[in-house]
């Protein structure tokens, strides 16, 4: 018997940075299900028109999607895999246009904004914003534009059968995005990830203290007190409830082991809230 | 004689959200210098064509601006006053068109995407994306468009002349931005900041400490120790430097105050690096 398909949902069109991160956690043949909201895709997953999501948590510049954290502790679909993709930048036209032909350049305003060099250096180029990186390319692909080019991942010129025409225009390499892979706790709970020994895992979590002095110090002890390495702390202030914080942490360690349960239920004593985002062999 | 003009420069066009958090934090007759890149904001200042900075910092759903936090370290400038600016978006058309001659509707993609709602139940409208939430009332207004709205801040419609058709039309209240006003070091030496009786002050800084089991958990028992209460916490890895951490703390107080110094010198025995970024009185 054949499996059912692997249909993976993430937001933005086709060819999206969420679909290169989709090739480097999931199998070539999965379909896709691209979905306009984040929210879309935690509902496309709980609700069974998906198999897996694939989420963007946090950005090297632009910092940790907040929205996303909250979808993760209302939906309750926990993290099975991670992974960071750089943000390259391409100049992508038609196939047989040539540079000399561009006279204009779409994308997402944040990706133009993020390859400011290449237009100082090419000042006769008009840029001009649009909705999505990859739908930049989509879009020149479907209105067969000869004089102009977009902007996105590399994924997006093979998906659009189209072409690279500079690669890697953007100002800051350092520019990578964290993404996760989310199953149904069903999902995760049939198919247990299986990787190489001496693989590390990762456990995320989020909290809650009252922000009352040394809190944190002493929620943070858990793990000091039983040398469990924290990889991510982050406050966010809880809006409508003064003086109380949400918190974010990563350790290095499988939450079913010994040592993590013991910090988990010292956690417990001192957090009003606590959730277990997922438990997943840390990304490269 | 006459005081020389304050300049304050921001990123966006004039009527960006940065000008409203202009307004909350200088006096009204101010002159503005809209810049493309945020790193321009802190070039302009510290060479003198502006007499203060505002900066975005941390936003309620897509969380810190990691690339500021990198521009507060390498320029030096102090903080020394914070506002939330609550993200209101609005839609603006020329005096005189009314809401049923509304066929287009440009704004920056990110605030199209937090209207959504409203998009669903207008679904005639067409959704334009733009540069700018406040460039895109300029342009309706520069080119006359009836058939147009723009979405943008209250202060954006008042600066273009412009009409609100439909007050408050984000999907999420809870969309917040935290900004600051820098000086330079010299303006702020020469005018100190005088607040009323009783004020509560905030101290920002960035520590680096390597990643050793522990090392966070000793680095904050600085502040618990001496009952200093934290107002943020953030860790941040640092690129091409494996398992080390760059941190952003904000702790309540003074940072010149005798137990804040005794904090931060207990602080400097395990961290690398230490900045403080500045000390200002805590916004409402």
């Amino acid at each position: 018997m054949r499996r059912p398909p692997e249909v993976i949902a993430f937001q933005g069109e086709r060819g999206a940075f969420s679909e290169e991160a989709t090739r480097k956690l999931c199998s070539a043949d999965v379909e896709v299900l691209p979905c306009v909201r984040f929210e879309d895709l935690f509902r496309g997953l709980k609700e069974g028109r998906a198999t897996g999501a694939i989420v963007p948590i946090e950005n090297t510049l632009a910092g940790s999607v907040h929205e996303n954290y909250d979808h993760l502790v209302n939906f309750e679909l926990p993290i099975v895999a991670e992974t960071n993709v750089r943000i390259v930048h391409n100049l992508i036209a038609l196939k047989g246009v040539k540079f000399s032909q561009i006279k204009r350049v779409f994308s997402h305003p944040v990706a133009l904004n993020q390859c400011l060099d290449f237009f100082a250096k090419n000042p006769a180029v008009e840029r001009i914003p649009f909705y999505d990186t990859a739908g930049s390319v989509k879009m020149i692909k479907e209105e067969g534009l000869t004089d102009a080019a977009g902007i996105a991942s590399a994924i997006a010129a093979q998906i659009y059968d189209a072409h690279i025409l500079r690669r890697s225009i953007e100002s800051d390499r350092q520019n990578f995005t964290r993404f996760f892979l989310l199953r149904t706790p069903e999902y995760a709970r049939r198919n247990p990830v299986r990787v190489p020994e001496g693989t590390q895992w990762k456990t995320s979590l989020v909290f809650s203290t009252r922000n009352i002095p040394g809190a944190l110090f002493r929620a943070l002890s858990a793990f000091a007190l039983r040398d469990l390495n924290l990889m991510k702390i982050e406050s966010r202030p809880l809006r409508g409830k003064p003086w109380e914080y949400l918190f974010y942490l990563d350790f290095l360690g499988r939450f079913d082991s010994p040592v993590a349960q013991n910090a988990l239920n010292h956690l417990r004593e001192t957090a009003d809230f606590l959730r277990i985002l997922g438990c997943y062999p840390k990304g490269a």
